[in-house]
Order: structure tokens, then sequence, then C-alpha cells
């Protein structure tokens, strides 16, 4: 069970409020709940926030490093997220394990396929946990980004390469999200939180597709946009673990 | 005789059901049939299924890594597969051997010829058998994808580039096969499975190119989409050796 | 409180007269007013001008070399700057800090945040402090460019790269700067100075972002292009310190 | 002169008949002329066939290299050939030279000529001798490939570039082509062969471009695909030396 | 005063005649003129015409080499020129100094600058005078390139860079040349000498920049197209000593 803020990058502000907007908010709610299992940061959040010893740093999660990203200003490209940060780099911030998103049908995906394999085996020489963030994205998968059939595809992608954990969108029914696990092998499912929606639904499909075999939850908006985020990260944790 | 299993890569869980989805399902056939002289992963697959050392490991086929790869979602462009796993990861594997696919026609095709010669050289020296996956492929040689002049071309580009072994398409009748394989000269070769076809079809056809001259056959889909996978492989083997 | 000179570059000699276009007229007004705790020069003015060491350096401000750089000839395309200068030669001419230029919402914005990433990253491990020039531009963000959501955007991705200052245009008004300090956290924010306005009004913008929590000003063409240099720059260091 | 069999990479087995389609056809014709100063392959040709030592080797032209290589397939592209093989790949063969063709004109020629700088220090560096294939084509120069400016043009390149040898094709007739040897200055110039041409006519060529002070000869087609090749090279050896 | 000789390269052997189109021609003048204080070559025809050592090179100017360079044969093409020699190997041919384009205003003016700047650091730290062809190219600054603010912009882009030396073209008056030196700082100005024009007007233009601060002359066609090369060298020497 992740918490994800890397939107900051990804989106940019108008994700935020006047606490959230706060690195340190988050961390908070880290704290306050004990449930979440990973906190997932870009390089900069992490360097000037996150505990890089003592006491302190026992109480939260152990930290990822999302090493690459982009921003949300390129309406109608084709998005390229390419590395910003060194595995050398993450480790010097204490990660325990690193992410890396590929936009699968991207017209860039081979490119984004050739660096995380790169650093992939790189951080398995160095034993981090390597995640991948499976995004359908582009014209060639345009309305099918939650399909069935794509984001199989896209979990079977995170095995082919050797990822440990794939992240990726629900395809909305437990059903053919079965498939999409059963594509991924022995690469570990996570569900990418998505957009804030209301309570009762978010924990129907946290309910749902841990049922039919996902590993965990990669959540940020809908927990620290959330009216209680300690108290809906530990609802989640109930379900997850 | 190779058995493929690329396929989650290059096409997707689509070509898969049930079983032949879980790679245990292929590394079953490969023990049971005791007639494949060769497994053909990417990195991925072979990493958390292949068994690395010890009893187990003598009773299945020797590994082959395929070095590069690319998805089948993008639709009219000129195909680009690029190198992901390098030469070192493939040996840590306990790979024999590495495939490096060239689209023959590709726009991108001299850019796979530059990175496959470095990769060759780099495998040799290592000790390393090289393959070359040679598919025309591309608008300049759009429907000529099984041509002879097309393919004996790609035979001789693999000879030129010093593959070991050249995987091609099969022409269609034994007569244009046999210039295939003397452009190949020194190089050996391989036919590409293809899609499913009918198995008395098949048995000629294999009975056909075999006759000829080619070395042998790298299959897949025909194997693990099979009834009886195991029967097919040994009906297939009796007239390869 | 940095003096800026790196227009020749950046826009030519037409920002120039007879005075300012010599680099010793800029280093005159820092050694008179004594108020500037940062010089900016491309290399090649500071190689030929910025005295080495000895007595006379301690008397000008200390110096920060931009690494980027591009010139203003190219109208209509989407803007690209990259690395000019290595940190070894920034640190060889005695700098203490960097800078780095990010055009957000430019087509190229991809490649300059990997640039600046890895820069960044050896800037800080050799102990100089990194400045990011973060200049929204191109067609994603065109009128936008001092809008509340784009530039409060673009001092997030400065945390997020971990900038140590983000440089930014002003948004108009303190209550909007007040958002974009925000988004910046723990990276502190320098305020543009932009082309030359009248006294009076450049006075007010100061006093104003100062008041919602800026941390100075990188200020160029109102010093060297005002009629008395030495006043304005005490003038502004007062509201400032 | 120089013995070239590197078609069956830039045309394909269309330029073969079943004789001349195998590389052991070719080092026989060497073999028995013992007429021509330099055999010339690319890597994968000469790494499967070429008496790498001993006794045998001492009777076969010395090997050339041919470092870069395109197909033929890509009609209406501007030309970009690239480098294939390595220089200590080269004189891992044993060979005493290296090729290298620069498309004279194409949109890629900056990029060819830069590699050629590179590859042709290092091979001097390593005492290997130099032979720049300097081949007019592309939309600068079409319908002018063999006018006396464009090749003189391609002349002078390979001098300014520092090739030992430059590969050019005949201007046509004997004054022209007196300026074209005049442009090359210290670098020598080989002809061409190119396509089948009737042996008088040949012959006369030959004759004509000596005279005028080239130094040799680099031929294929006109000898390999000739009736009698023994006979054919050795008339024209009895020209060139 | 520089004599140029790198015209092989840019525009082709129609530059040249029967005489000129030898090196030794070139290397002759200057011999005979003893007032040059330096040669401008390619790496090819220094490396097979300029003497390396001995009691003859005392008595010819010092050597120059050109880093980059490109053919005249892309018509409507944006300008891109790259680098073809190190500065190791201008320094192995007994170099004192390298030369470099920047085309200025050229689509790939920033590849050129980056590149420029990275060989203008490597030659200062080996000692080697570093000079800047600053020419203005390309459809942004069509029909300005010789205008003053054009110029005087890639005057100050030499400063900027750090080149010791900017070839510049003239303005052609010298009240607006004056601002180009003005531009161009602690950067000496050479003239650049063009196309071949009456003798009355080149001393004319001459006397005119040299008055207004010009450091000295890059001349080529001048020269070695005129019908006594020697005396025209000596009488321009005269104006600009």
């Amino acid at each position: 069970m992740l918490l994800a803020y890397d939107q900051g990058m990804e989106h940019g502000p108008t994700d935020f409020n006047d606490d959230n907007i706060d690195p340190n908010f988050i961390l908070d709610i880290a704290l306050k709940s004990q449930v979440f299992t990973g906190l997932v940061f870009q390089e900069g959040v992490a360097e000037k926030y996150y505990p890089i010893g003592g006491v302190d740093k026992k109480n939260y999660p152990p930290l990822i490093i999302k090493l690459n990203g982009k921003t949300g200003l390129h309406k109608g490209e084709e998005p390229l997220s390419l590395q910003l940060t060194s595995v050398d780099q993450a480790i010097k911030l204490g990660a325990v394990g690193v992410g890396y998103t590929i936009y699968v049908g991207s017209a860039h995906e081979e490119q984004m396929m050739v660096e995380f394999r790169r650093l992939c085996d790189e951080a398995h020489a160095k034993d981090l946990i390597v995640i991948a963030w499976m995004y359908p994205r582009g014209k060639q998968v345009e309305g099918k980004e939650n399909s069935k059939d794509v984001v199989a595809y896209a979990a079977r992608i995170a095995l082919e390469l050797g990822a440990d954990f794939a992240k990726l969108p629900y395809t909305g029914d437990p059903d053919s999200f079965a498939w999409v696990i059963k594509s991924a092998g022995a690469t570990k499912v996570l569900v990418q939180g998505g957009s804030k929606i209301e309570e009762a639904g978010l924990i129907q499909e946290v309910t749902d597709f841990m049922k039919v075999g996902a590993t965990g939850l990669a959540i940020g908006r809908n927990i620290w946009q959330a009216t209680d985020p300690v108290g809906i990260s530990q609802k989640l944790a109930k379900i997850i673990f």
C-alpha cells in the first residue's frame, strides 16, 4: 500500500489545496495512519522533506523514488517521460525502491522500455525493488486506456521487462482484472488510485480487485484530498492486509 | 528446434489462453517433449521462471535471450525494436545464445543493423550463439514480406552481418526457399513458425523446407496453442532431426 | 539579490548602450553599490572579465555561472536551451553557484528537465548552489506565461527537481504570487526582473512580492539600463534585506 | 586493383547467380587470377570465409573490411550508411585496410563525414589504409552523380577528410576525370567498377582513366558476373600495372 | 592575418583553377610573402601537405586546424557543421589554434554552440587559440547576414561563449562595424575576406575596418585567386600591421 505524491510534477499545484501542497502534510498522514508500506516522491521532494536517518525515520514508510517524470502541460503530444534521477541518487536518499512510468502505446514507448530495462537491471543489482507505472496513453490506445486487452498487455510488458511490481489502472470489473493479474504472472500488481472518487465506490473497487489477486494499491489523491485522510487510509488498509 | 515464447511482448496476451499465459506451461512442454534445443524468452520471463542452476536445469532446453523487442500496439508505424537487455545480463541468466530482430525494409532498419552488429561482436567475444530474427516489414517491402527476393535479401544481410543463425519467414515453396538458403551461405537458416495453422499443412511445410537445406525451426504458437503440444513437438522433431 | 548580465547571449547587443555593453560597467555597479549577493555571467564573460583571485575579488559579489543559454534569433520555434558550460568549468572560474533555464511548456521541456537534474546532482555533490530559471514558454502556455496556475506549476517543478532557488516571473499581484511561493515549498523564490519599467512601479512590485514571502530578486535591465544604477540598486536592497 | 564483394549487402542476391552467390567463388577468382591487391568484404563474410592465417592466406589478396553499409531497399530516401564494424574488429579479422561510404549530397552527408573522420583517425593510428567510397546521391545532386563538378567535389572532400584513397564514379571522359584526380590531390583515386558493361567498353574506360592519373580500380560485378572472370581480371591488370 | 584555405570543403573545386587547386601553391604564397600569421586547413590537407617539423616548418605560418566543416551542396537547408577533427588530432598535426564555424540563426545553432563550448574549453586547457567563425545564416536572418544588429549579435555570442577571436563578415561601413567590435568586447575581431573583389575596394575596406579597431583579416580567395598573390598579401599586411 503505497502513498503516492508525485502529482506536483505530473499535474501541478491544481491538484493541491493549502494543506496538501505541503509535503509535510503527506508525511504526517503516513506517520499518523501507520498503514503505508511505501512513500513515492520525486527526488527534489525527498531530498528536502524525507527524514534521512535517525529516530524519526523509523516511523515513516520506506521511500520509493520516482526515477522519471514529465509535466502535464503537453496536451495532444504523445507522452514521453525520461529518467531524471539516477539509481545511485535514489540510494543516497535512502530509497528501498524505484519507480518508472512507461506510457504503453505512446509513439515514444520503445525509448521508455529501453531506459526502464537498463534502470531495472541496475536497481536489481543494487538490491532495490522496481515498480513499473504502466499507463496506456497516446493515439494508438485512445479510448482503450482501461480496456481489458490493453491493460492486460501493459501488465504483460511489465513481466517481460522484469518489473517486481506493475502499477496499473483498474479495468472497472473484477473479472477482466483477473485476466490482467494472470497476464502479469510473477510480477505483482498494484492498482492505481486515480482521481478522487467518493468513498463507498473506492472501498468497493478495492475490495473487488483485492479478491481477484491484486497485491495492493498505490494511492494519492483519494487519500490526501480526503476530508479524513488517516481514517480512509486505515479503512483501505483493513481490506488490503 | 527452438521453442519461442516472446509473444507476450510482441503481440500481448491476446495470443494466450488460461494455460499458455503461464510461462510454466511452456517450460512443461519443453520438459515433457524433450525435443527442443533452445527456449526463447525475454529477460523478465527468464529471470522469474527459468531454473538458474541445479538438477532441474539439466532437463530443460538451453536458454536463448531475446535482446530486443517491441509491442504490437503501433499500427501504421515503421517498426523499430531496440536493445532491452545487455549481453552480460543474458549470460548472468544462463543463456547460451541471444536473439535480435531486424525489421528488414523498415525506415529504422539501419539503426537496428548498427545495434545488431555491435551486440553480435560482443556476444561472439563472450562465446554466445547469435540468432538474427530477419523480418521484412514496412512500406518499402509491403506485400513482399514472403517473396523470394525479399526473404533471400534478408537471409543475405544476416550473413553479411555475421549472424550464426537467421530466423526467416517461409516463402511458401521449397524451390524459392532453396535460393534463400543459398543466399544465407554459412549462416544457418531457421524457419519462423508464424501463426497457428492446421497440423497437416505444418508438417508438409516443415518437410519441404528441411529437404532444401533449412537447419531447423523456431516455433511458438503452433506448439503452445495446439491441443497436444507435446505430440506435435515430437512429430516435428522427427522430421527435423 | 542577483545582478543578471546574460542578456548579451539571450537578446543580443540591442539591449545595450555604449556603456552597459561593456561588462566592466556592470562590475562597477556591483562594486559601487555593494548590495548584490551574486553576479550572473555566461562563461565567456566570466573568463575574460571577472577577477579570479586576489584583493579585488573580495569587493565583488560571488559569481553565478549560467550553464545553458540560447540566442533570441529563433522566432516561432519552441525554445530549447542546452548546457554550454560544465560544472567543473564553473568551479574553475570561481563560481559559488550555477544557473540553468527550463522553458516550462516548451516541446523540448523534458530534454531540459533531464539535463537540469543531472547538472543539479553534480553541482550539489560539489557544493554549489543551484538556481533554476523557470520560464513558461511555447505554444502550450501561450498567453499564460504570467498566470497564477502556470507560474505556480513552474515553481513546483523546481521543487520536484531539487533546485535551491527558482527564478520566476511575477504574476502581477501578491495574492496569486503567495500561491506560487507555497507551491515552491522548500525551494526559495527569486523574482525575475524583466524588461525595464519605471522606478515607482518597480519598487511597488518588489515591496509586494517580498511581503508574501519571496526570497529575493534577480535583476538586470532595470539596473544597468537605469540612469542611476547604483541608486536604484540601493533602494531595492533596502526593501529586500 | 580491388575486388569488391559487398553487393550482397548493398543490392541483395538479385546481383548474384548460382555461382557468384557463394563467397568461395570470389575467393577462387582472386586465387586463380593473382592480380588483385585487395578483397573487399563486409565483416560477416570475412569472418566466415576469409582464411585467417596459415599457408593458404598468403595466396589471397589482403583483406579490406567495409566498415559501414546499408541495404538497397530504401527507394526515395536520402541515403544513410552507418558504421557496422569497429576498426578493432577489422584488425582481428586480419584486414590491412578499411572502407567507408560517404553519400555526397545526401541529407545525412554530415553525419557520415563526422563518423568517417573519427574512424579514419583511429584506423591511421592503428596503421590501416583508409579508402573512402565517395558516392554522389540524393536530391541535391540528382542527375549529376557523374558530372565533372560533383565528382571533383567528392574527390576533394576525400582529401580534406584525410582518406588515403577515394573510390569514385567515372565521369565518362578522360578530360573531366583529369580534373577529378587533380581535385583529390595527395589522395589517390580508385575508379568504381559499377554495373556490368561489355568488355571492350570496360577496357577502353580503364585505359582512359589510367592514362590521366587514376591509381587503380575497385571492381566487382564486371569480374564475377563475367563469363571468364579470371581472364578479364588479367586483361584489366595489364592496363593498370 | 590568416590565410584561409578550407574552401575545398566548403565550396568545392569550382573555387579553384589549375594552380590554386594544389595546396602547395598556397604554402608557396605563404612562404614567399612572409606576412601571414596563420594558415587555415582542414585536417586532411594539413596531414598531407603541411610540413610537420624541421627547418622548413619555421618558414611557414603557424597552423590553424578547422575543426568542423560541411559541403556547399545543401541548398535550402538550415546549415549544420559538426566537429570532424578532435583537438588532440589538431595538436598532433602541429596546430597552434583551432577554428569552428557557428551558423548564427540556423535552426541548428544551439547544437553548434554546445559543441563549440566543449571544444573551446578543451582547446584552452591544452593552450590552443580558439577562433570562432561566426556566420549569420538560415531563414531567421535571411537578408540580414551583413546587417549591423545581426553581425553585432554574432560578435557578442563569440564573447559570451569564450572565443579568443571572432571571424565576422564586414557590415559594409566602419561606423556600424565599430559597434560590432564593441559588442565583441575582449574577443578580438577578424574580418572575413569573402568572395574575390577588385583590389582598390579591398584595400579601402581593410583600411576602414582596421581604423575602427579590428584586429586583423582572415582572407582566402582574394589572395590565391589574385593575379599577384604575394603582392596583394604584402599590400594588405602594410595596412594591418
